[in-house]
């Protein structure tokens, strides 16, 4: 016999009704044990929920009530036995027990509580991540964040897009940035890549034409915010013979589509979360950065700090502003587009008749920004000066420079911060619950 | 107009019957202009294939004719026509062109040929990957790339697997080896994980029960070979109350599925790199380590270095060995198990009654090693010993250990390098072939 067949269900497979009578094994952790003297209940707790194992000391085997007496709380157990529907049990079941088995015992005390009594601090919780994980909004936040790459993957190739994959170690800083992490590569000084950026315009020179990644991105930053990650997940596109209006469709009808199937197939895991999802309404609202600037400058009174026409839109601005937007259009989403072209990267391609302003957007929640996105330079001579006027070297870019001379399609993009689209969704206190094993500042384990 | 408008199709998507007649507005490069006198042909190139422009010189305007005449191979153009129907044109269409438009201009001389008349070094095309990557046959292995991970989620996710990212900046190295890439992590030392191996198996203690990640490893292995890459993409997943024959069984029925989903989905790729997959045969052949070893040792005398047990399998073992099982059974897929103890990472279980051998598997191609994988040791005390055994410090494995004290499953699990998985699909000759931008020892760009 195999391990597997050790399983015949997850908890969350049963149905109390359709398997009523039917022998089952399951197969977790010993999440609770009550013994109210005359009746004891063991809850098993697998990924999907819990059952409820109930012992009636008159027609139990006396041994199997030892074994779970004996029990700590924790440890992993085995139980075969009968299904009876119960409305009063949790899920509709309880299993009346023929074999228990103690497959790994758990020490004690434990690390953390799991059931979710007891509050634990958020640094405590991650230095102790695997019982953390344990407590069901915890797997609750995993199963969905599994769902949501799922659905971006599978809208993405429904609109023609090549997964690829690219290197993570670099030569040159993808926007000659100075918050990198370096590495030793064989005695040569290399980098950790900020963003696929670079590569992932030069497989638009290849004519692979639309492409997506999902991979990690390191940035040495050393801020120390609830929005923040030093080693993040990345959701970048480009395509080819596209513009800015077209790839914010694209991106709109993304979220949209994320946020669909995470209302239907993680129903349980919202509820789980006490979240009751609100599907974004299409299309998405869109500002000028003039318009927010005049907004934030003569509508909302609370920003301490007005603006000129190339400011950056700061932490406080930004936040109200979405306050301001939500309250008025009652939608959380919306893009902030036509941004001052020294505010953004060298690729970004300005509008021709007014240089000043670029073909790039911000895709906001009213939490923070999630995306960012535009038009790319795709004239190799004005990508050349775009460079110099960002105070750049172009000869340490001639590697991807090059592609642009011999055939670069028009093309545009965006990338999305995977984290920061699970916080938003679930509206999640800190990025770090996002992450399984987060790296900041501090934290370089587990 | 948004820039998406100006293409209306992909070449791969017109049917020459149905689309007979038609205007189409076609996007891409300048791959070829034949001026034969009266007639001229322009084949316009994109991601899905070719497409004939043809243009006679009586009928045609003479502006568009010296727009083509003036056009630079591999510049990128849109062409506006009628489709009609032509057996003789490639993909059996020609287009009546109504518009032309040169969008960006190529300069010349290229750095490359991308017809495929000229052959070039794999150096070479490297440096120029995004020239090479506009052969069709280079397009064909990433359009397949695609489709092979594709297929391997959408398996994982049928057997109830979750996808998961974890950290690829560690602060200790995942088998205490030495090949790691050491990064400056705001001032501490790091690395980079040359594998999720501790995580994906914290994540069994966590309640996460099955678990995958398709991400980079990094290995700082000083190699020079046509099968190594110090960045690869590694496939791993991790299953509880699993042992090693269960998830043998998952990733033969994995690699099957794999091959399945690629003939299916990719057979105009397969065409254009002259390649009739066949689909390997459930069960795969195992031969236990001292079954491989005994052959080696007397059925296959051009072997030079005979074995004994405790011996890793040599190269020129493995590859002879992968001869004589596909010349014994017409299949390139099997599996060697029950390795020694000794040969494996202090976390592959040891059989109860033998402990000199593990529970441990090498999934083979007959090229070369494609997965290895093993049933874990789930119990603490006996992983601190093997951890002592293999001269490694258990106070380095803390965080680790930590997990196994408090409820772990059993579990089992694998590895799968991708690229060595599409290398052996695709019969190419160097591993470097299936990676967009790879890195070696010397490589560092693009």
């Amino acid at each position: 016999m195999t391990l597997k067949e050790l399983r015949t269900h997850f908890t969350g497979e049963i149905i109390p009704d359709a398997d009523n009578g039917k022998t089952v094994t399951l197969a977790g952790w010993a999440h609770e044990i009550r013994d109210l003297g005359g009746i004891t209940f063991l809850v098993l707790r697998d990924r999907t929920g819990r059952a409820q194992v109930t012992l009636v000391k008159k027609k139990i085997d006396a041994e199997l009530l030892e074994i779970v007496k004996r029990m700590s709380r924790e440890s992993i157990i085995t139980v075969t036995g009968t299904v009876k529907a119960e409305p009063k049990a949790p899920n509709g079941f309880e299993l009346l027990p023929e074999t228990i088995t103690v497959v790994n015992e758990a020490g004690s005390p434990l690390p953390m509580d799991t059931t979710g009594k007891v509050d634990a601090e958020l640094d405590t919780r991650l230095d102790n991540r695997f019982m953390d994980l344990r407590r069901e909004e915890q797997t609750a936040v995993f199963v969905i964040r599994d769902t949501v790459q799922k659905s971006i993957r599978d809208f993405l190739e429904q609109n023609k897009f090549v997964e690829t994959t690219t290197s993570k170690i670099v030569a040159a800083a993808t926007e000659g940035g100075t918050d990198l992490f370096p590495i030793n590569y064989f005695d040569r000084e290399a980098f950790l890549n900020q963003s696929p950026q670079l590569f992932k315009q030069m497989l638009m020179s290849a004519g692979l034409d639309r492409v997506y990644e999902i991979g990690p991105i390191f940035r040495a930053e050393e801020h120390d915010t609830r929005k923040h990650l030093n080693e993040a997940t990345s959701i970048d596109i480009e395509m080819s013979f596209a513009d800015h209006e077209d790839v914010m469709e694209l991106l709109e009808n993304m979220i949209v589509y994320v946020y669909e199937q995470v209302v239907e197939k993680c129903h349980k895991n919202l509820a789980v979360l006490g979240i009751e999802l609100q599907i974004p309404k299409l299309p998405f609202n869109k500002y000028t950065y003039e318009q927010v600037l005049d907004i934030i400058n003569n509508e909302i009174p609370e920003i301490e700090d007005k603006m000129v026409f190339g400011d950056d839109i700061g932490t406080q601005a930004e936040h109200l502003f979405g306050e301001y937007v939500f309250n008025k259009t009652g939608e959380s989403h919306y893009f902030i587009i036509d941004w001052p072209t020294e505010t953004k990267p060298f690729y970004a391609m300005p509008y021709e008749d007014r240089p000043e302003i670029s073909k790039s957007f911000d895709m906001m929640h009213r939490m923070m920004e999630l995306s960012s996105g535009a038009q790319r330079i795709h004239q190799h001579d004005m990508l050349v000066e775009s460079i110099e006027a960002k105070g750049l070297n172009p000869d340490g870019f001639e590697f991807y420079l090059k592609t642009f001379r011999f055939g670069m399609p028009p093309h545009a993009g965006f990338g999305v911060g995977a984290e920061r689209l699970v916080m938003t969704m679930l509206n999640l206190d800190n990025i770090r619950e996002a992450v399984l094993f987060p790296r900041d500042r501090k934290r370089l384990s587990p």
